[in-house]
């Protein structure tokens, strides 16, 4: 992509005025826009970004058999009533329509995905198994804040699993846990898994949560197992649940994911019922999963950024190569960038080239903003040797590379 | 994917209430699943679909120099009184939170695109450009009807362009038209561009119709050129806009797209300006081009269909080969039937592998019913010559294939 027709302007100073990290870096990069309050459009970078974390997390819900599906975002308000969360559940979104019928906009799909599933299981023969979906999701929030970790709409994988007894449900719970644990490692994040309160849900969860000093919740971490609870259950007499010691360390976490134990919660609520194997009904025990998609994409800039912009981890950076030509006017210097980018294009590369008519000053303080892994410089001094500078953004250091040897050294990286 | 695990039952008699044929095949197939009147989750098979139709439009929009981005479906209200729509657009659902603020939820996102072009236009340098997303509507129908073909809640793919001039937008609508033809092409489908109102948006905009008994628009169509005029802007005397005869045929046509020249109309509400080479301030000139992506799902099941169920076009059927093992509980039948699902996925081939414990008169109308392009069927009679069955939905006759020929006759296809 020619940065010079990107959708999206890089700026000196964040447009809107909140003072949080990734707030002020993702709108400064353009790569994402502010519509009101908790509310962002996804510019052409954004998007890529959003939509790298996306197919991360698809994969590893399908590895553990998880089946994508789309509910809608607005639900009937019966189901809602049936679950006492009409009235219960403060931030939910209502709408009237104009021919009386009252809908709930989405904060989450428990009320959705239950019943749909009443017609697929009969038998326990049916079960288990689980589904999710990517989704937006709908908050009113009294207070949005920190960009993309608090807004009144975002993107969301819930998921939801089925099971015929809660001995199936926990060891489901479980493989859930591991494949949140590997797909958050595999964007670059160390997950924490944090014992909290259930809220609405459930008496407990289970939170995945990273450590950032601006992380807005308090947990302890366990000094030997790197397993949490959070302040709003942990006792100064609490032991771990895995080593059982009591050695912990006081942190501060950004949440990322949480899952929970539904058991026959909506289930009972909606009727679903199986047969089990002595021909007896039994109400189908539930688990919910969910990962804050553009959360943790607003936590990855938290966590990875210097004074001078993003730093993308290559697996959900929006291109894996930057390359920023600085001809000074020269022809020749314009040509050889142009021909290094067809060839980097040829050999399969993301690339975003930089050929905008701007200072070099400028376009270096905008690679560095925007944050892509590894920088291609052609200028008038490399072009003599024949060469490119590379760098990568997140390491100091920058080198002259022979053009006939980038490809080789591309693929070593 | 095992067709035991599968979340989404075939059932025989569809259970909404609504007559038309997406509705109830796709009901009946386990492909959708009606959550409200007009208001639909799509189950693993239907989300397949909708994702390969989507990914045809992406592709085709990229190729015309779109660019993906990600609107809200939260809209400020003032945007909407900007443009006299929240009072005007009888559609609009409106949300007022319980702290005061108000919503509407976007039908479509003149109302977000516009102001958001606003910071990254600035000079004649700046355009032209396209952006795009793919996302969900929401509309405040009086009636909803026809399956997918109107609900409350769809997905869209709403692009807008922006240029200096209206010769540019010219240029681009044609290549933009072009683009649409050859999407609907690619689906399968020949759409005929036709001309009809504007309807808030414009004076005229051009209609992509896909001819269908159960069509809603009726549509003439020039014997000549195979362009058409809705009815409502058709008159006796009316000459094709591309051959200038008056020779035409009245036909019935289910619109997919369509397109529209918005001119200065939304950018002058927003002040949208640039400074052209003169340097004078001028309005930016937008086009708006839409496909009902959910809609077109409907409408390739109202055109390719018969009376045991979907016939569905290879490039977006949600599996392409459907592997029924008639075993008849014989094991070694199972035995091969697990061998070809084995090496058919090796292939990279998509298998849809029913190997649940139904009667051969079950699977195989559950077969015709999910209209998978390529049967194949194992069974007694086939394993006896170490071969399978082989079918394709859209043809009458059946053959067997050796085994050991099956992925040369796949090749082939």
């Amino acid at each position: 992509m020619r940065q010079s027709q990107l959708f999206g302007k890089t700026s000196k100073t964040a447009p809107s005025d909140d003072p949080s990290v990734n707030a002020r870096l993702l709108e400064r990069g353009g790569f994402v826009q502010k519509v009101m309050a908790g509310v962002y459009s996804y510019l052409p970078l954004g998007l890529r970004v959003l939509q790298k974390i996306e197919n991360v997390v698809r994969q590893e819900m399908n590895a553990i058999g998880g089946q994508e599906i789309f509910m809608p975002s607005l639900h009937p308000k019966e189901s809602w009533v049936t679950t006492g969360r009409w009235s219960g559940l403060d931030v939910l979104f209502k709408i009237k329509s104009r021919h009386g019928h009252e809908y709930a906009l989405g904060p989450s799909h428990e009320e959705v995905v239950t019943p749909m599933a009443r017609p697929i299981i009969s038998s326990y023969k049916d079960l288990p198994f689980a589904v999710y979906q990517i989704q937006t999701k709908f908050r009113d929030e009294p207070r949005v804040k920190s960009g993309l970790l608090r807004g009144r709409e975002f993107r969301m994988k819930d998921m939801y699993s089925f099971h015929a007894d809660a001995a199936d449900l926990n060891e489901f719970y479980e493989r859930a846990s591991a494949a949140y644990l590997k797909t958050f490692k595999r964007i670059g994040l160390d997950a924490i898994r944090t014992e909290a309160t259930g809220g609405t849900f459930s008496e407990f969860s289970d939170e995945f949560q990273i450590e950032i000093p601006t992380g807005e919740d308090t947990i302890y971490i366990c000094k030997n197992c790197e397993v949490g609870k959070n302040k709003e259950i942990f006792s100064e007499r609490a032991t771990c649940s895995r080593c059982k010691k009591n050695s912990w360390r006081a942190s501060r976490g950004s949440e990322v994911g949480n899952i929970f134990k539904l058991k026959p919660k909506y289930a009972s609520s909606f009727d679903l019922i199986f047969t089990d194997k002595a021909g007896k009904k039994q109400i189908v025990i539930m688990g919910c999963y969910g990962i804050g998609i553009s959360r943790l994409m607003g936590v990855l800039v938290e966590k990875f950024h210097d004074e001078k912009g993003v730093i993308w981890p290559e697996i959900v950076a929006p291109f894996f190569i930057h390359l920023v030509s600085l001809d000074g006017g020269q022809e020749r210097v314009g040509k050889f960038a142009e021909e290094i980018w067809r060839a980097l294009q040829k050999q399969g590369h993301e690339v975003l080239y930089d050929d905008r008519e701007l200072s070099p000053g400028t376009k270096l303080a905008d690679s560095d903003l925007l944050g892509i892994p590894l920088r291609l410089v052609v200028s008038p001094r490399t072009v003599e040797r024949e060469s490119v500078e590379y760098k990568l953004r997140a390491g100091q250091k920058t080198q002259l590379e022979k053009e006939r040897e980038l490809s080789n050294y591309l693929s070593k990286l």
